[in-house]
């Protein structure tokens, strides 16, 4: 099959890479699309030392697994659990100290024409939903981990930082819960986007110093924490969503002084996601720059790479 | 009166000093004891900027004031909020941003034969609490702060990091609950002293990585972060205590991967600190290193800024 291969040192497009072999825990899944994440342009920076095929956000058809899903439309939950450890057993396998991630960690993932996932992260994609819709369904429920992790009121002041795929879906996301949104960026196209959701928005250069009751801060870059630090008010909620490689300088005497509540969140509840695509709650089309051919891999990431570009898609098939 | 003045250069003993003016919201206050604090060397660092009179932690007894206060012997609570403002409104003068701080921001404090402090701040003290248990009002109420801000349980294993004072007490606060406390440190002396209030000790040379529900960092120092980063469980909490002055380096990577929940901890509850100075739940005398008189005050100062000093007193009467 044909597969894009990072080797600590070069992504090639390799026509022979070996389809993965049966596991009667794993299905085999032929990749309709697969989305390309700043995670994966972190990767081909060295992050996690991963070797082998990168890629996690995708939609597929199962091919090969237990009956009730073969020939059925998939998308995958990207920890893959060692099924024996203490997080294991407390459904928490995304947190498993042994676990291997799909195409970040010690597993293949979705630059393929096909992959493998452990059946019990498979999750069925109904019919209303399109292939370019449920291949958001990763990074949506990145979004929909917040809503796990806090309460949201209508009356609460909630600001999003940073304008890109994440802060979007985050803005959308949270806005369900009828919380007065704000959305801070640094891009009026992408502002805009935001906008048309029912968002909210402000460009960063406008930006007047104001507290808010919560702030996730998606930025993707280590100036954001500060900037977010100094919009929570006293005893207020800070959300970090950015994972930033790699040390920083930084100041935590204001999360003492102000009592702050900072809180890491990371991969979320599928389930939500599908459900909110199902329904039409959430636009994530307009998140789509421009969908590649699996053959056109390597220059997709060099797109994926400029700045302000949105979500690049592959399409093997 | 006599004061310890400091002019933002050098720390020098007054003896005519002005006694505080009458203020009808405030109760001039006769100083029996005042307890100096970590942040009081950070003072003469530059923290804060502070000019005036140092000192937070201190009880003594009232000489003018509300009728059903004067004779009596209190402690004080140090933000001195502006009556005005949201947060003042919502009993949070603690964060009230236009707040000053006894000794600390805008308003002279307790290392002088007299302070000042607003009427509504003041606790009486029990006739059962000794004026050197009662010294400890301050620094104790800042470790019960910890339990306003989380749950625990009997059976959460707790790390408390740092085997100062505030570890210490800390350690013995968070005891009250039941959950199995473990304190790890530097300074065998100083764990002896937290072993003996039933506390499970561990030298920082004989530590070995585990994880837990619960870090509180208590460590005074920027490395104490990462340390307790590396010891808090996937979705579990490390409480911030140390307010560290200046940038530092560090990585908030492990935050969002493992979704820890990071509580920025202050002042806190002084009612729980003296109820439980008065039924002797909490040993805080043996944390007395020595007590010195307001005319060696700068001498003390020296003595406290001593590694491994345990609590300094200044007794002016």
């Amino acid at each position: 099959m044909r597969a894009l291969y990072w080797d600590e040192r070069e992504l090639t497009l390799q026509s022979a890479y070996g389809v993965p072999r049966s596991d009667p825990r794993h299905a085999l899944i032929q990749v309709h699309l697969a989305g390309v994440c700043s995670t994966d342009l972190q990767i081909f920076n060295g992050y996690m030392g991963f070797k082998g095929v990168p890629g996690h956000e995708f939609v597929g058809s199962v091919v090969e697994g237990p009956s009730e899903f073969v020939g059925k439309r998939v998308v995958g939950e990207i920890n893959f659990g060692c099924g024996q450890c203490d997080a294991c057993r407390r459904d928490l396998s995304r947190h498993c100290p042994n676990r291997s991630v799909m195409g970040i960690v010690n597993a293949d993932g979705a630059f393929a024409d096909y992959l493998s996932v452990p059946v019990e992260n498979l999750h069925l994609v109904s019919d209303n939903i399109s292939d370019e819709e449920a291949v958001f369904t990763e990074p949506l429920a990145a979004a929909f981990e917040i809503l796990t992790q806090i309460q949201l009121d209508p009356g609460d002041d909630v600001l999003v930082l940073g304008d890109g795929k994440l802060g979007n879906l985050c803005a959308q996301v949270l806005r369900l819960t009828g919380a007065k949104i704000t959305a801070l960026g640094k891009h009026a196209d992408k502002l805009a986007l935001i906008k048309k959701a029912g968002v909210r928005t402000i460009l960063l250069n406008d930006w007047q110093a104001k507290l808010f009751d919560v702030v996730v801060e998606a930025t993707g870059s280590p100036s954001g924490f500060e900037l977010a630090l100094s919009a929570v008010r006293p005893r207020g909620t800070l959300i970090l969503k950015s994972t930033i490689a790699g040390n920083h300088q930084t100041s935590l005497a204001p999360v003492v002084i102000n009592e702050i509540n900072v809180i890491g969140s990371r991969c979320g509840p599928f389930s939500d996601a599908l459900a909110a695509l199902a329904v039409k709650q959430i636009a994530v089309t307009p998140l789509i720059e421009k969908v590649y051919s699996l053959d056109d891999g390597v220059a997709a990431m060099t797109h994926a790479a400029r700045p302000g570009a949105r979500k690049i898609l592959l399409r093997p098939a």
